[in-house]
């Protein structure tokens, strides 16, 4: 059984949408709240509530899609550039706990940006670090 | 021939890195300027300069590698959430001009943020902007 998420009820036709892109496993159409003209959608079928949960399958699709969504609105938006922005859980922003990718295309005049202060990386943190993710890995 | 992008000199080993994972298509390491605690970089192995010029080999082999990290940094870090960011051009904040994908873990005390203030699409341009697109996905 699917669980009903907003974008469930999107992918079903059950609430529409300006439809984008359609596969066996993934979705695509335009954000309703759009940060700038062209941003787009990237939902996967699996209503998978964050990437760490995603089957190996749709998270390959959804691989392969970026590509060619990306292609699709650079070349009929005109963008000079894009971000692709993936949030996972309430804390990260996720709004809808359904694995979803904004695409959003960026133009001369756009004023958003997603850039961050560069702060270095202690060596005997990144070491740790690294440790303890590499054991995750290998679990 | 390989362009020599820094994260090309870095998958090669010619610059060192807390590497965390590699296979046939991908390379991960800890960013060296992190925004968080576990900030990890997710690189290509072909160094396309931005997705849209991704083959879809190392598009579905990115996709596969997202749950596979973001699951062992989560467990690894004890992050409550997760960010995924990967920027195209220049223009978008992409210093590098070889594919990457940012995995940022948030904690409780994380003040960093990657949201937006919603803004409706208006339905005339909506129609329109996804005609183009889909026009452009037909070609």
């Amino acid at each position: 059984m699917t669980e009903h998420t907003l974008f469930t009820r999107i992918i079903e036709g059950e609430i529409p949408c300006y439809k984008l892109y359609e596969n066996e496993y993934v979705f695509a159409f335009l954000d309703i709240n759009p940060l700038s003209k062209g941003h787009t959608l990237l939902v996967s079928k699996e209503p998978a509530p964050s990437i760490d949960h995603l089957s190996q399958d749709s998270a390959a699709a959804i691989g392969k899609a970026l590509p060619i969504l990306s292609r699709a609105i650079k070349e009929a938006t005109g963008a000079i550039a894009y971000n692709i922005i993936q949030n996972n859980g309430r804390e990260a922003g996720m709004t809808v706990p359904h694995v979803h990718f904004h695409i959003i295309p960026k133009y001369k005049e756009s004023k958003h940006v997603f850039t961050w202060e560069p702060k270095a990386l202690d060596a005997t943190e990144g070491k740790s670090i690294a440790d303890a993710i590499q054991l995750s890995l290998n679990e």
